[in-house]
């Protein structure tokens, strides 16, 4: 549908990464840099868990001064969260080294730290990281960008593709980190977008809480959310595409349209990578009153351990479904309800069960599988992700310190 | 504190049980009757969940009729759940046989199920069970009723205790049964609580409320809650007492302590036996606002598989421990925050951390482990009890119905 291009962050012009080893972690690249070229427009959505990591706080801050934002420092290995007055100290030291370095204002850059709680961030290694991933900048340097942001990851995570807008073209580019519970408390939520369009920086952020609220806000690996989690989107203009500065109108819905596209593939690769997943479960509820109602349904079966177990063992075990439904607040009649796993009607209205086991458990045996809840009770829809839950997440975090 | 007595729900004076085998399952006993020699008060309290069983339908009608109940029967291996009318009707003729079997009004009985959802009950062997339970009816019978309530359970919960009160003397007794989830989808928490006290109708729901709310509704083995759960009590008056008819003065707060000790007792019986629970987790939420605040922020530490699986890790992960309780829900100053981890304190306040990890390895590698948070907000506070989560549990769930 869309024309995919390789490069993720750095697909879109002007925009410049680096990612470096900095001994924040013992073998692994641990910060990243990203650069816009000239002074993007920014647009933030960060986690809502009460307990704020220091570079939250001071994105907060940075954003009420200005939109316009050209740089941002990431850290892996260390969330500088829980670190009190002089956590908060660090993260402005890291952010103002790295806007001396880059040569730029103080006020356009952001800063943004992943992993382990209650330790103070290792200023030295960080501040010489920072010196190296400048002159390391460059436009093949997504992919390190995407594998420096990694924790419990087991891949690097981007894409960027183009969009056809009034006759000119502007391109999307995202790299994200998730793992654990995808919005990990150790293990952090993260993404950074980029973009060459020109858009008003509201109709921008108007954009990422939506597109953010249909992905990234849309999977769970265990529904723990994080300290941490931030998703970041830079868009500098450079396309030259008439710009956007309406809600309303063919760009912004085209525009939209491969925002949410892009942020849904993302949020994909962050569930396939949940600690321990086996398989991909997309949790589709269809016939809801009303979009909100869908996805708390879809939300409370794609959290349950039990529905995620019985994936996990192959299991068509439905009656787990409906219970989640059951418990998840919303209203229904559950005589109405249907549910269908991939392409197989396992309920059917009025509790009539009458399918093949062997049907059923083809569908399990896939990596990517579909349960589909009717409700029937009018026309929203809406689709949550998220994984199995296998012996292999319990053994990853019963000793993530170690 | 108590004089614990040791045959269950039949220590109670004029209370007969039975518990035997009919074929529901394979090996072992699934089918309880629980008699009173008199009519009892009843008190109820049902599952939250939107889809309800037939025998939760069937009980609401016979509690709304009348609070006399002098019978209920009970089946595991099958919750019938989700079978529509015919599960409706499998329900009555259930308890009406038991009402004929032993002589009594069809108005007197109650029934419960647990076990699997959306089968229809193997009617011909439960009718079968009711008359063979009926002549097995006695007072050293509570031992088997536990037993043949079990479903994933791996051993039986009974517990009892004697009460003086104004002089004379009354006696609670107990049977759960839990597993799974506690509040298992398919394996149901069922309580059964039967005493000799003369108390009112009134007065014994608004106990069994409190002490229900107290107890069972604040253990978790994975916050899944049931179709099918229940916990009912009935109070027969032949222990002679002045009847209890106020929740004001010594009487009523002897005997709710008493209730509420036997249900902590036993709900905590439940979590031990959670699926692949290798300890118990007491969380207790100090310094709180109010009680409401200390249990949701309880009910959210205790419910998180991040911090469920560090405690079977044996990790003093205290981040996870502040992370649960910054997406609780409830207002705090995580700077003011303590945790403590059984005696040795983890986080002071202002994210002070200077503990030894070998005095918290001490604490965590035992089989009771309390988890004291303290909000330093107000002198409120509440205890949640959970279990750690193992790949046990996932071992158990993946393969539920097989």
């Amino acid at each position: 549908m869309y024309y995919e291009l390789d490069n993720g962050i750095t697909a879109p012009q002007g925009f410049l990464t680096a990612g470096v080893h900095c001994g924040i972690k013992k073998a692994k690249k641990d910060l990243a840099l990203i650069y816009s070229a000239v002074p993007a427009v920014a647009a933030a959505v960060f986690t809502t868990n009460r307990v704020v990591a220091a570079p939250v706080m001071v994105d907060k801050i940075q954003l009420g001064k200005t939109h316009g934002i050209q740089a941002i420092v990431i850290n892996s290995g260390n969330a500088n969260a829980c670190t009190g007055e002089r956590g908060l100290n660090d993260a402005w030291t890291v952010l103002r080294a790295t806007a001396r370095s880059l040569g730029i204002s103080e006020d356009s850059v952001l800063v943004s730290s992943t992993g382990v709680i209650g330790q103070y961030l290792p200023m030295g290694k960080i501040l010489v990281g920072v010196d190296q991933a400048v002159p390391a900048l460059g436009t093949e340097g997504s992919a390190d960008a995407a594998y420096a942001i990694m924790t419990t990851d087991t891949f690097p995570k981007q894409a960027a593709l183009r969009v056809p807008l009034e006759g000119t073209e502007v391109t999307i580019g995202a790299i994200a980190k998730g793992s654990g519970m995808i919005a990990p408390n150790m293990a952090t939520m993260l993404a950074f977008v980029t973009s060459d369009a020109a858009i008003a920086p509201e109709i921008l952020q108007h954009a990422l809480r939506q597109a953010a609220d249909r992905s990234f806000n849309r999977i769970s690996v265990d529904g723990d959310t994080s300290t941490n989690d931030m998703v970041v989107m830079l868009a500098n203009g450079l396309a030259n595409n008439r710009p956007i500065t309406s809600v309303q109108g063919a760009s912004y819905q085209q525009f939209y349209a491969a925002m949410e596209y892009l942020l849904v593939k993302l949020a994909k690769m962050v569930v396939v990578d949940g600690e321990g997943a086996t398989k991909l479960v997309e949790v589709r509820v269809v016939g809801a009153p009303n979009e909100e109602t869908a996805v708390r349904a879809a939300r409370s079966i794609a959290n349950s351990n039990l529905v995620k177990t019985a994936i996990h063992g192959e299991d068509a075990n439905w009656g787990r479904v409906l219970a989640a439904l059951g418990y998840s607040g919303i209203s229904f009649d559950a005589e109405q309800v249907e549910i269908s796993f991939g392409h197989v009607p396992i309920l059917r209205k009025k509790y009539v069960i009458d399918f093949s086991e062997e049907d059923a458990k083809e569908v399990l045996r896939q990596k990517d599988i579909t349960i589909t809840v009717a409700l029937n009770l009018g026309s929203a829809e809406a689709s949550f992700w998220t994984c199995d839950l296998s012996k292999e997440y319990v053994a990853i975090n019963a000793n993530y310190r170690s």
